[in-house]
């Protein structure tokens, strides 16, 4: 500031003109003309106003919508719900889209009528649109394809029940991949008419923004082709605006300054910017429609911050006239592109894996916290089942129900739940949300069960309190009777804690029963976890495993009674085990055709074979690790969310290993411990063509503070030709080439983590004569990275920070290590992680019965319930088994029955699957009938499918002239026989009334 | 997450009872209870929602109101006031207090009149309420009174005119300190009830703590004493609200989760944390009521977020039973403590200086930034006058006006703006205004002159433009005649740039002139802030400085005429100079009767005598600075704020000085080169009974990367005692005693810093014989640091980043260095102040009235105009010199006009004050009239004096059987003979229509 001289201007006459903004001015009220429509001949600059609200990550889902423990995050999902209902009523011509109805549902229940009432419109208007509208944006890689539909059928029945309303459109911006599941099933069949999302794969989109090819038609199934398709809308750049338009309060993107009375007026520039971020895109897009994502991670807190200045922008961009902006929706947005007429690339397959680096393949959370996607996965099955003995037993309408468990599961499909890459104290909420709601689900299987199997005087069917007793009760959730061998620890059944028992079935026959020794490392882990979790030591240590046969019609159930050995009759139960045959280098093991051999000087398994189909694969198996890059010249470390290997290859844990063999007459045993922290047990069971492998993984060693992401390998003698497949959300298997991409020349980074693909129902390989099977227990990482290999990625220990790349964030990260350990007291250790993965050979082609029907046994194991009585009284009161179905009535081994559950208004939700794609299986991928009146025995069916809506017929490249098959598909039920039919891969959804 | 024994324990009937949190249990909409009032007998905790909003400092008050920059600091005005609308709307318990008017005025003129009509409800039902209600919320120590007043009534009648409201409460509660005048002028006598701050020193707010004397009653006028007297309420801790309760968007402090269906349910905690902190408040304060400022800096962008949890609380809180909390208002706060019948403890004087820890004196703050401070200083007379014109000449409805200046002025009395606290880039938008509100002003005074002295044909006054002359007019804005030298570069005035001119008054009479070249110092900055501020160097430099003395009537003007020397008239210009006088070690100047001498081979000065009054002080001035600290053990350092030295004594700039001296009929100057940038001019004129000091102080030397903090210091031989005084914001002289407070036994830790106080006009000190005063041209610091010293603290050059010490967020300073610099092109140097400063010397009791005369002159300087014109022609078409009272009529010496100015619906509001405190002056001490017929000749006026308030009668400790002097005040004024009386420091206002 001068001084000195100003005093002799000030006073001076004449003084040069100077600008005169003077208050006499009036800026006055300027009500700004948002009415615009898409306008013809113009670039028309969609304005999509959305918050992305994670159903938890670094906060719990709670503290999201409260706005709790801000410190971590400022972030509150009530704030974003009030504030945009305000700012919706202040102009009729914004729009909002709101997405996750996990977050949607606390909110709405706390609402005046008023406030419903005004939102009620809102919705009627379309001026506030359900998109997705699931419970959350699912994850793409770690969902089974079940839970992704549980989940959204659960968003979307709120949505219709409070709204009457079916979202439009997929909007799936944040999930680290995208499926072909998602494509077809959970969008193009679930009445969706585009989706829309920002990650893939950095070469891939600049490749599609090269050739204008990042909208495109999506047909994600071989076996629908392109009547299952969808219109799919891959970001330029990410789902935030373009720089400059974030409008969130406190951001620092320059807000329109059109006050003629203030200073740095700027409408002019700003207009400038608008137009020139609009061509910059239009650039990468055809049509003359672009769309800007106009929100972010819990953005629009204040919503009246971001619609006043797109307000502003919409009014001085459409007067300066040379591009049109709107207010818009997904669902607008591709009513315009469909109305252009556009002829558009097609897209199949998937988006798998992603990577948003050369370094950053996120192909990391196909695996970690391994034994949160176990829980996950098990409770999914257990959710299918209880809400079918829920219906059986009949629902309820006080008391436990099976909604909590069902709220759980929705809540943990979204994308930084079950992929593992949410904060701890987050992932603790999530277990809890789980536990609390499979106890509930518990008492509601338990109570029905026992009602169920009630002999009843007539009327309704009471719960009476059970009292313990060594009754198994073994529920079978699948529309196919079982035979399994049923492995429980023999003191949960029996005060007498030894193998000196029988077990009778329910027509009082003393059946095969055969005793195990419990090894030390389950023991340790029994009495270490117990103390961890429960706070005290386990009263009673079991020492055996119980196994015994057990047979249960479908969906019915079977009883069995376990009982104190008469003293008299002595040496039926075995006990044997063979540590090594010293006589031969080879051990062979297998009760039944499915047999394994190994070496008995190194301990490694040499081959499989099956002595009924003659296949025979010398084959080995063993654990290594990769070692968690933290970065080198390129700071890409390892993480949560992105596997990065250091460069080297994995190191192998053992080349040799102690072996121990224990065979029976139902279920042969290998222990295997491959070092202190990897203990492995194969089971070959007398019936089953496959080994059932347990792994228990764990404390992974870290003193060397490297971290570890544990494999295991197959390594077949098979020339598979870098060719393998793996599952889409447990459903399609996809074909997948190594170090190649379908959509652009591959450029290989990444050798190992860029071969990655996530596993929800399994993996297999193939060569002229067989082929090499393995199936999951959970979502994992799998690869073939070499020929003949097969390997799964179990545990991830102690990897590092690894950074979440953003556009312009690259600190937005879940900003912790993923190091799960187990405490007691301030004694922690790394997590241990046990599970089974299944491995089988087949002859070329026949595989695919195999992967299906374990596939279904797998994901629905017998649910077994226990209780204490005398044989004579339970059978007098008990009906010992039965099947919901017609006698002997099953469902056909290619349909499964996905969901069958009560609804609140008593109508019954129905949906059954066929199994099998087009062409997998000469036997199975056909036409398969069920017959709904065999289903419901003794009731009378009235039924109202879902119908679907005519799906648009878009322009694709290199359609033209094309004759593409008519998919099989089952014809519309027959109303008087109620015979459904399904075609391959086939999903029908029924309402039924009783 | 234990996966390992999970599985058994789902599937095991009877499953211990966990705490069921079930979907089905309905969370359902809670109406809070927020409706109560104050309830007898429990503790009341007053809510006070508000936002506390600088009108500039790290950004500009556009970029703060319209949330521009909010990479500097996330704030948006706009967001406030928007969403405070909005929540009071939805509850209509709710209330919000409003503070900072140009804020306001800013957001409402933008709105709809539907949101108008909302507001003004708000308003009439109390729950908007404008609080302080001035353009800002001005600072305590470095403005002016009459600026003070004028920015409160732009505020206050804004609030008038759109909401016929009053404000009730004074809310300070920001100003680093607090002023006696802001307690009785700017509050009791403004109609306050109250005042509120938060910022008093920390000894004094530990002692009142302990003493529950934060709330007193507050007298700050001597003269007025229990007549003017206020509720002031001191905060226990600072303006926001008690920890944990915070509720801005994104804060951290935890929302009260009520809702039993999600988890971390915490009702039963918040109402004990409210409850805590309610009690450890009510331990400190009087009376069952508390105060709790819900709000913080630029707090309330969402204000749903705050309102939410208040709401919530209250609800709570008051069902809990054990304290009551309401929503409420500073107002609503003083009834209930009035109502509460306490006595109150009595506080006088001020609270200067503050200091928020022991070496965190805010005492830089008074002199940081001079250059900006004499801006504001030298335009707040400009406007006084400049609305004199206006008025007198008709203030027109279209074309340039002064509101433009008043409103720059009105934002730059804002506790971070002429406080010198603002960012640099926030000062230069200050300056701009400044700048922008002076020009538009000037025009007006131009026009009105021209308008004015124009002899008129009759009809309305005709702007006409004025060709560039040498006729020179000058306004006097004070109410008597004047009598001044003037001193003007010669070249402004004619085309000859030299010292051959005459000066003639408008009776054709050549006057005295005197010419004195031009110093190289002022030449050189001349040059270098031309090129620097203007992009250009000046055409011409003028040599000669021409002096004459002019005389002017009160309110009106005379003008001279300069012209060129007729070549045969020669001899009269005088240009004389005399280095030193080498016959005697002594040099005498001064050509009147007051005189200075000094050491003819040191340059100092030795002593100042006055041959009239015969006092005679031996004293010496030098200059010096501080070192200012960077921080030490205590991490403080000095800075915008905060003054702190280095430990060690001030260094001397130079102990001899070269001098020169230069003799004139009309002045005599002398000139010191105390440094390479300290240059200092004295002038003593003939007719004056004073010094006038002008010192340039600049670039500061910086190499040695040491701030320093400039000082020039008076040693007189004087006993003074410890005892100065400074002024109160320019009116009443406060008694200082060094190394003492009256409230508290003070703890010195700074023995400078923690002695400075604010000065606005000056400062004096006393011994038995004699007066030494010193008038200051802006605020200032200044301190007697020893006894006979007096120090003003002028400019402060490369002050570090002080910290701004705020409760629990010690880094929320201004974030830069003080470092003020100009700049040609990349070429930076320190900024060069230049300034004045008077000292006279009187009798023992004789000094009030130089001090009050010189004061007003000071501030008022006369205001030049100048035009070129032929003499006769001038002379034949205006009025050369002419008054607007009547002829002959002046104000009494004891009283100041302090605003004339015609308002918008052409009445007038006329400010007359006293300007003698009780017992200052023998004479002036006293009862004065002003006839206000005299005053506006030839009109007639009708007069609305302002009402004042019926005082509440406070119950104060110690005023109990104590009778105290009734102050003399005027009567009502007489309607017929409209003369106005006022006694000692009485303001009268008056709005008058003619």
């Amino acid at each position: 500031m001068g001084s000195v001289w100003f005093f002799q201007r000030v006073l001076v006459f004449g003084v040069v003109g100077i600008l005169c903004v003077g208050w006499g001015v009036n800026g006055g009220y300027l009500k700004y003309n948002t009415s615009s429509g898409v306008v013809e001949g113009k670039l028309n600059v969609h304005l999509v106003p959305h918050s992305h609200d994670d159903v938890g990550w670094l906060k719990t889902v709670d503290q999201y919508y409260i706005g709790a423990n801000n410190s971590i995050q400022g972030a509150c999902v009530e704030n974003v719900l009030d504030s945009v209902v305000e700012s919706l009523r202040r102009d009729p011509n914004r729009k909002f889209v709101f997405v996750e109805m996990a977050f949607f549902q606390r909110w709405w229940t706390e609402q005046s009528l008023e406030t419903q009432e005004q939102v009620r419109k809102l919705v009627d208007d379309g001026r506030l649109e359900f998109i997705n509208g699931g419970w959350c944006m699912h994850d793409e890689a770690t969902c089974h394809y079940i839970d992704m539909i549980d989940q959204t059928t659960l968003g979307h029945s709120y949505i219709k029940s409070q709204f009457n309303k079916v979202p439009r459109a997929g909007w799936q911006i944040d999930p680290f991949g995208h499926s072909a599941v998602q494509a077809y099933l959970l969008s193009a069949e679930v009445g969706f008419e585009s989706v829309h999302f920002a990650r893939i794969d950095y070469q891939d989109r600049a490749k599609r923004k090269g050739d204008k090819s990042l909208e495109v038609i999506w047909r994600g199934s071989k076996t629908f082709g392109s009547s299952s398709q969808i219109f799919a809308n891959a970001f330029p750049v990410h789902y935030s605006p373009p720089n400059g338009f974030h409008f969130e309060v406190n951001d620092d993107s320059a807000p329109v300054q059109d006050n003629p009375l203030l200073y740095d007026y700027n409408v002019e520039t700003r207009v400038q910017d608008f137009v020139n971020a609009a061509l910059t895109q239009a650039n990468v897009t055809r049509t003359n429609h672009i769309m800007w994502t106009m929100g972010d991670d819990f953005q629009y807190q204040y919503a009246e911050s971001w619609f006043k200045e797109m307000d502003k922008l919409i009014h001085y961009v459409n007067k300066d006239g040379r591009v049109n902006a709107l207010y818009s929706t997904p669902s607008l947005y591709t009513d315009a592109k469909y109305a252009a007429n556009e002829t558009w690339p097609l897209k199949t397959d998937d988006y798998f894996p992603y990577a948003d680096g050369k370094n950053a393949y996120w192909t990391g959370f196909f695996t970690s916290r391994a034994a949160l996607k176990r829980f996950v996965h098990l409770l999914s099955g257990y959710y299918l089942a209880a809400r079918q003995l829920e219906f059986l037993a009949g629902k309820r309408s006080k008391g436990p129900n099976t909604f909590g468990l069902g709220d759980a599961l929705g809540i943990l499909q979204h994308h930084d739940a079950v992929t593992g890459t949410a904060k701890q104290h987050t992932t603790n909420d999530y277990a809890k949300r789980l536990t609390i709601g499979a106890s509930e689900a518990e008492i509601v299987v338990n109570s029905a069960l026992t009602c169920l199997a009630k002999k009843k005087s007539g009327g309704q069917c009471e719960v009476q309190e059970s009292t313990f007793s060594q009754v198994v009760v073994a529920y079978n959730s699948l529309g196919w009777s079982r035979t399994d061998v049923i492995r429980i620890p023999s003191h949960n059944l029996h005060q007498v804690n030894d193998a000196n028992l029988v077990v009778k079935d329910s027509s009082g026959n003393t059946i095969e029963a055969q005793f195990v020794t419990i090894d030390e490392v389950t023991k340790n882990l029994r009495q270490f976890y117990t103390e961890a979790y429960l706070g005290k030591q386990p009263k009673e240590a079991p020492k055996y495993w119980l196994h015994f046969l057990v047979s249960v019609p479908p969906l019915g159930w079977n009883t069995y009674f376990i009982l104190k050995r008469d003293n008299r009759a002595k040496g039926r139960h075995r006990l044997t085990s063979e540590v090594k045959s010293s006589q031969n280098d080879t051990i062979e093991v297998g009760p039944g055709d499915f047999k394994m051999s190994f070496s008995s000087t190194s301990g490694q398994l040499k081959r499989i074979y099956n002595s009924k189909t003659g296949v025979d694969v010398p084959i080995q198996q063993t654990y290594l690790w990769y070692g968690s890059s933290t970065g080198d010249a390129d700071p890409q470390s390892s993480g949560a969310y992105i596997f990065r290997p250091i460069g080297a290859p994995p190191t192998i844990v053992s080349r040799s290993v102690p072996i121990k063999v224990i065979r029976g007459e139902l279920v042969d045993e290998i222990h295997q411990e491959f070092a202190s922290w990897i203990y492995q047990v194969t089971r070959l069971y007398k019936d089953k063509e496959h080994a059932e492998i347990e792994f228990t993984i764990g404390p992974i060693p870290t003193d060397d503070s490297l971290g570890k992401e544990v494999i295991t390998r197959l390594t077949a003698n098979m020339a598979t030709d870098k060719v393998f497949y793996t599952d889409s959300n447990g459903r399609d298997f996809l074909k997948r080439i190594r170090d190649y991409r379908e959509d652009w020349p591959l450029v290989v980074t990444q050798p190992v983590a860029g071969n990655y693909y996530p596993l929800n129902l399994g993996i297999y390989t193939v060569d002229k004569k067989s082929e090499l099977s393995v199936l999951v227990d959970r979502a994992t990482g799998g690869a073939s990275i070499a020929d003949g290999q097969v390997e799964l990625m179990l545990h991830r220990g102690r990897v590092p920070h690894g950074r979440r790349r953003m556009i312009a964030d690259d600190g937005r990260g879940v900003g912790e290590a993923l190091d799960e350990t187990v405490c007691i007291k301030s004694t922690c250790q790394g997590l241990t992680v046990r599970g089974n993965y299944y491995v089988s050979i087949n002859p070329v082609g026949a595989g695919a019965k195999w992967r299906r029907t374990t596939g279904q046994e797998v994901y629905s194991p017998l649910l077994l319930a226990f209780t204490h009585e005398k044989v004579e009284n339970w059978t007098a009161s008990y009906t010992t088994t039965s099947s919901s179905f017609e006698p002997n009535y099953s469902l056909p081994l290619n349909v499964a029955l996905i969901t069958l559950q009560e609804l609140d208004d008593g109508s019954v939700l129905l949906r059954l699957a066929h199994l099998y794609e087009a062409g997998e299986d000469p036997d199975y991928s056909t036409l398969a009938k069920v017959e709904l009146k065999k289903m419901f025995s003794g009731k009378t069916v009235t039924n109202q499918e879902k119908s679907k809506m005519k799906a648009r017929s878009w322009k694709v490249e290199g359609d033209k002239g094309k004759v593409e098959p008519t998919p099989v598909k089952g014809s519309p039920l027959n109303k008087s026989t109620l015979v459904v039919e399904l075609g391959p891969m086939e999903i029908r959804t029924f309402l039924l009334n009783f």
